[in-house]
């Protein structure tokens, strides 16, 4: 087998035993930690792909649900795969589906062959399987695919958290099996388990004896302390293989990024940085300001002096507010790719740390500038 | 007097007597006839002024009632003027405020003084007068700005137009004793007289005797026949100085703009390229297109074979039909590009044909590809 998807470690930070290393996908390598924006429906929401490039990614998450309901996999698939239908030249992951089903969708059952649900965009029924999540995926064409899992909701009794754990497996199982070892697509396993470091061992030793190219760990920042999730990645850290890229799920803002860099993560996807963004919120190297509030009102500056994305060379927050307040899309456009150039700046500047061994420094440097305080 | 603003004309066409013309403005010269986006509130909707600049349009308009009302013309002043708030290094027309207090204010009362009104937004009392126009355009700093007038309604009663146009007439002398010969910009008046062809010779004669470096006609494409505009237009023709431009206001779709051309007007303006990409509508060299249509579903070719604008060079119609359905705003960002640049390359076409005398052949094309059904 020769995996679509392969992980180099280039060092190992002496300060914090931080990864530094190198994903190389089908379409590029890149160095790790990164972060994945999130194009939900085959859009990171206002910019266009050359932007999203522009700002320094080179992965993207898209959302099987989503794309399954609505254009559907199989017009994708005639497109050419999820890449050239959105003009996407990065490497591109997708979620199972499985998150989608237990947030957005209604009436939902869950079975050990799937999960029945209504969609929620217009009540049409339809299963999702293990089989039927690899078969989508497949059609979309994604570099890395996730196996079906149930994200179990926190908190959860301990019994529901152990079945629902124990099914995760016997869905992944299931999962590669469909997946039949394609070698164009790498197929990830979640580790689950809830806040229980006991079933996380179970689930990481059981996910990571697949072999798989990859693993994910999911279920973490969802309600949960962060002393919890921190407790978590500390508990499955020494089972998981140095040779595999390690994918937290969902997460997140700067400090749970860091959290989960501190702990060994390689990868991370989140909506915060568009989301927010939407909402006039934006995150500088001062810590986030809300550009729509009144204080931006006579602030002929850039959103962030320090920053020189498209946005900051070109705009004042005087201009970003009113176009906020008059409602021009261009308000929240200019928004998201502030934030997008800021969460791919402070990728790169972790990465510089743990190559220069001084990772523990820069969270200091970051909580000190109040990078960490964007609420969410 | 050194005007801001200076006309030099170039060619007329033996084919149709059309003008090919330079405009000179203190932000930089260009050939006409020229349309001009719209930026009605310091923005051309959903798109960066990179973009805009990128189709080749040279020259924009912004409305002065709205920014009047929002953010302010003393903020656009300090921030250094309407070019470096909204960050536009071309040329900027700053219309009167006249038409948005006639269509979209409340509560108007129109008195010798001016025109009293409340804002659409929230209410508030305002006046607008020609000094005031004046003053809030000076804040501004476009490089041509416009005569307060009042854009008669159509169909007017021959009574009502005559004492509208004789007062249009009246407020563009307190228009030009306010502006005061201010050499940073240029100050046009505009010709009114409703579709009397008495009416609108008299106002010929009346504004082009004020000597101004530019000349506008208002009041035309406001709901009466494609005939009585032609006609308008042939009445005050043989009126008009052959070396200052002409700017038809409000126009418009293809087939007005051609309409004007053949009249030897050099300016146009009108919201439709951007205001029909947002409902999904696209202008292309077969004809106008519903991006969002069923029609698009599964063609991935770009919205029109014929274009090189970026939306067409990266991004197929059954992706933004996508969009479009998916409320994605990245859909009417790519339709509105799209349309500006094939807005700015039919007044290229335009140009090229005066340029070798075969306009008329030109307007026979177009009609031919069904350039000029997209509905209105």
């Amino acid at each position: 087998m020769n995996p679509a998807v392969r992980y180099e470690l280039k060092h190992v930070c002496r300060q914090t035993g931080a990864r530094l290393g190198v994903l190389h996908t089908p379409h590029g390598s890149f160095e790790t930690p990164a972060f994945m924006p999130v194009g939900t429906q085959a859009s990171v929401k206002t910019l266009d792909s050359a932007e999203v490039l522009g700002s320094g990614a080179r992965m993207i998450l898209a959302n099987t649900y989503h794309l399954h309901l609505r254009p559907g996999e199989d017009l994708i698939r005639r497109a050419g795969g999820l890449h050239r239908f959105m003009n996407w030249e990065g490497a591109i992951l997708t979620d199972s589906g499985g998150f989608q089903v237990f947030s957005l969708a209604k009436r939902r059952q869950i079975t050990e062959e799937g999960v029945r649900f209504r969609s929620h965009i217009d009540g049409s029924e339809h299963l999702l399987t293990p089989e039927s999540s690899i078969a989508i995926q497949r059609a979309l064409g994604a570099d890395i695919i996730m196996a079906f899992d149930e994200c179990t909701p926190w908190p959860a009794a301990p019994d529901y958290a152990r079945s629902s754990m124990e099914r995760t497996l016997r869905w992944l199982d299931r999962s590669m099996s469909e997946h039949g070892g394609n070698e164009r697509q790498a197929l990830f396993g979640i580790i689950q388990g809830s806040t229980d470091s006991g079933l996380r061992r179970i689930s990481a030793r059981e996910t990571v004896a697949r072999g798989l190219p990859g693993v994910a760990i999911g279920g973490l920042s969802v309600g949960e302390p962060v002393e919890l999730m921190r407790a978590m990645l500390e508990t499955i850290r020494p089972l998981l293989p140095d040779d595999r890229p390690r994918y937290l799920m969902g997460v997140g803002t700067p400090d749970y990024i860091l959290e989960g860099v501190l702990q060994g993560i390689d990868l991370f996807d989140c909506v915060m940085p568009t989301r927010i963004a939407r909402h006039g919120a934006c995150l500088t190297s001062r810590g986030r300001i809300i550009v729509r509030d009144a204080g931006s009102a006579e602030d002929f500056g850039p959103i962030d002096p320090d920053c020189d994305c498209p946005t900051c060379r070109s705009y004042s927050r005087a201009y970003i507010r009113h176009l906020f307040k008059a409602g021009e899309l261009l308000g929240p456009r200019l928004a998201s790719l502030h934030n997008l150039y800021y969460m791919q700046r402070l990728m790169a500047a972790i990465r510089a740390a743990i190559a220069s061994d001084r990772l523990a420094d820069l969270a200091g440097e970051l909580a000190a500038a109040q990078q960490f305080r964007i609420g969410r």
